[in-house]
């Protein structure tokens, strides 16, 4: 069978690494082609030294791209929007990393992202990256938008309720605690290990650019607020979001909704044991993996529960969730490069 | 001038350590005993090695203790109050640091720990070891139930705006990321280096026991909700607590607040920076210090506050709460024993 | 193709479940039997949360195990060996993770393991499960003694110089740096998280009994010396071990040494880069793997080379080597299963 | 009685700030002045925010400076060397916290910094800022060149034995493992977090430039051979060296020596105790501390006695080892605003 011939625009970052990693060992891709303008000419292990023995590829500069089947774009915020005719002659299939083509509304996307969208008409073309949520418009997609990792979290641990219509009558509150890598590759004052390791530290209070994509997504109207947490892990997000249930409605009945809606999804896994040291998702637990685990935890009395979910915010939280993607747009088995089981302990 | 006596119960542990190191630098306290029972006969410095050259105790048994000025109680949970008489002949002045008489109304005390007190009629000769709260009643005290980190962190962080009687008109939800030494000195399989080292875990989401202090000290009735999540720190809590305020209440309205009612502070430091990597509270920052941190930051359009506070646990969360309690109470200079500044980067 | 029936014999160990953790993934192993005294009848992933959704194993008692193909032996030391009788009775292969069949000098076991083998006779049937030592005698082998994990960053770094004779004028010192799952699962006072994170603590100064193995494996007469530190990781071993090369022998040299000698081996990665930040073999970059990433540097002033090896520990330090050995011994593809390339960053 | 002004230069560094942090609870100090050109203007505590509500200096230009009592120069290497005329235009005592002047002979420094001292005159003026081997030249110097942080590890560890001509009859081996601190405020590709957290990367195999010191200090000529490892930690160096004993000499004969040496020092500590988790000196217990803790174990059978030294790289490897210097040439209790006895756990 023929492999699709995929080049990585951007590869020399952590999410396009990802991606490359997760592609060299699928046995339906063929990478052939990885960008970086600051590392052309070098081997790809010289950035990502995990590649040693498994990859022969040099990076190239953008300007040298040849034709392909599948790009996938890693680039920071705001480039494939506004060399969105350049990619789109070079493959039949794009997938995106970043935001530009998320939010469908520009309306919204101005609101969040403090200017107007390059290509608002292009927009309607994107079906956004989360095979929970949109895995029918996915089949066959060949352009795709994949979702911002913590907006992932929040998204697949509110969706059930949301999804089944239970009326949650306050706001809900959720918070992220994110890995550093989630920053990105270039480094900066706030990366210098000295000053984050061993960190927690508020750095998106309000205002998280990712609300965007959680108002979009999740259905129906209601209040919800995001803060972001920096945490000494490299990888990973946990989030807990608090929310309330409505009079008559307990745990039993968030766990039917949970069951209900992910009983088939091959990477939610719904964590809630009753004894033990491990009895919730746990970030530690995901690195490399394309889980999303999820579990909760109700307060009769108050009517409050606490919805954890957590994921490996490179994987499930980008490159996975973009090769989970594509697997159903090409009609694989959606599983498919994505086995890794995760290390314990680790 | 004559130093008072003191000894220290239960001073194997972490809590009875950190009292122990702060006490051997304090110009007015003697350290003349420690006991241990697991460790009697073993100097100090076996268990609390930073101590080397510093001190020559050795720990002693429970059942040795002689008389002294000063009684420092770090004993698990229960021990103090069913023991009481005992440590009563021992000592003029007591300073519990477990939850045994924080809570004054056996009634809550019972639904928070699940049995009846064992002195009841004992609670009201406590006083509440929160030096912001009860820095009067502190003054000649001889009973001084020290405050729980937890607790402290979400008192601390709501205080100034319930005291001035800011009507909040939504329930606040506080979560605290909390370092592995809150747990204790005892090691066990969650303690256990490959499990806990850059884990995320939400160990109480619902139900912590701290709510029952909050609840009393906080002024007003008002709805709150905990949940706690163990970090890969060993020291340090950071609080995050999500409320709204009413319409017309601004941020520089929250500044003035806290302004107000912690100017004259000594360990309390307002921490909202504009720009850099420091910004807001960490308690990377704080380890080892008597320090909390408090900071905040408004979303004007949807009302909500997101106040940060950050401590030591077993500073300004146990032993350095206690000592300021105790130079309070023994009318020295509050601060005294307690001016360490922290370390950076550390 | 029938898959092999494979038995883990203590499998609720960091060892045991890495083995099960990678033969759930074999193509040509089923794992059918896992034992847990301590949690027999518990789903594995009541210990092992990784293997969520992918094992619905429960641990049974040792005393309960039905015969099968492959047994794998995951004991505390010295278990092995004393009931080796059973063990034979129930599979016609039987790896052994433990030290006990390592040695087979019950001379030379007696003095690094302080008392009389409980099987010499036995020695003689057991090959050291050391691939690129040992791949011939693998073959077909029914008897497999996984080496040790320190022992293998040593003898692998040292290999090729002493295999082609090259005469080492002075004593050899090799120091490796080892994280906490090394030591196992079971919690203690040195495991527990506030004792060990962050702390770098020489555990083995002298007398480490991996020198037996060393002694035995490595061609020649030269005098090493062993220490053992442990390190805040929590997989993972870096040695560097220094070392004197005669007159006339070169850096150039050595390269040639390394390259004759390890030119085949799926494994083992030269790693020596003039720039960059990946310069060197660093664990970090191996969790999961069973790569052994080997380096060095020449003092050409000195004569003095730095080797660095580095390895996962519980991979190609244990369950990926005996992996690897198994799959020599059944004539399987030699990387079968161990494909996983590690994550960057992680 | 007045205290001394002192200015400090590159103050924004972690060098230097960590001199402030000293010199600010010193009671004989007082800082007037520190400079950084990047935060000229901001508040000491931008950088620094450990010292909120204790500092409320700013930063200025190096170009303000004016005269004061003592100049710490905490500069990049070879600043202060080329401006030696300026500074000592400002100050009477000047304590450089850089390499410039620990060398006397002009052709070892080029040896090891490739290039000509800029100063060579001014060599013989500095003091070598190591109290255990310079405390009488301190004694009223006026220029004192603080000793490298890896070298004093090393230096150290091995006066003792030199120091008593103990014959040492082979190659020594000093491994140090260090802190993510010591290589400076800056950020980098390799500090970034996600690169460096977790890493055991050996930065200098061969090399090492501290080679220079421990050549110039340690009595004897003797073949020793540096390497040293970067860590996860923030601070701390542990450094390890191998040497080998004559015969007839024993582990009680190294205790001898180093309690004859080092009985009335200050600050080493011998570290040696048979059981329980602290056995041996450990930079997690160190933090903030100007304590060098020492250690040592000897196999009796090959003769190999393994030293090791711990510190924390920015007190005893600079700020303090320099504080404990000028305290010493001002004729001042040694440990003068050096009491921080450490933190346990931390």
């Amino acid at each position: 069978m023929t492999r699709l011939k995929v080049a990585i625009v951007g590869g020399s970052g952590y999410a396009g690494g990802e991606f490359l990693r997760l592609a060299l060992a699928h046995p339906m891709l063929e990478v052939t082609q990885v960008t970086s303008e600051r590392n052309a000419g070098s081997p790809v292990t010289f950035v990502h030294p995990n590649l040693r023995s498994r990859s022969t590829l040099k990076f190239k500069k953008l300007a040298d791209l040849e034709p392909c089947d599948v790009l996938i774009l890693a680039l920071p915020h705001g480039n494939a929007a506004k060399r969105l005719a350049q990619f789109e002659g070079l493959a039949g299939t794009i997938i995106d990393l970043s935001a530009d083509f998320r939010i469908k509304d520009p309306e919204r996307y101005k609101k969040y992202y403090d200017e107007d969208h390059p290509a608002p008409d292009k927009l309607g073309e994107w079906v956004y990256g989360n095979p929970e949520l949109h895995r029918e418009e996915l089949r066959g997609a060949t352009r795709i938008a994949c979702a911002g990792c913590f907006a992932t979290t929040v998204i697949l641990a509110l969706y059930p309720l949301l999804k089944l219509g239970v009326p949650l009558p306050k706001d809900i509150i959720a918070t992220g605690l994110v890995g550093s890598s989630a920053a990105g590759a270039s480094a900066s004052d706030s990366s210098h290990h000295p000053e984050r390791e061993g960190s927690l530290r508020v750095y998106k209070a309000t205002g998280h650019r990712h609300h965007a994509e959680v108002e979009q997504e999740l259905p129906g109207n209601f209040p919800i607020h995001l803060s972001a947490i920096s945490t000494p892990r490299i990888r990973g997000i946990l989030t807990t979001a608090s929310l309330f249930i409505p009079d008559g409605y307990s745990e039993r009945d968030v766990w039917g909704a949970y069951r209900e809606v992910y009983a088939e999804e091959p990477f939610i896994r719904i964590v809630k044991v009753r004894q033990g040291i491990h009895r919730y998702p746990d970030p530690k637990l995901l690195d490399g993996t394309n889980f999303c685990d999820i579990g909760f935890e109700a307060d009769q009395d108050s009517g409050r529960v606490v919805v954890m979910s957590a994921i490996d915010n490179l994987v499930k939280g980008t490159a996975g969730h973009a090769l989970q993607s594509l697997n159903i747009a090409q009609g694989w088995d959606e599983a498919l490069g994505l086995e890794f089981m995760g290390l314990h302990p680790a």
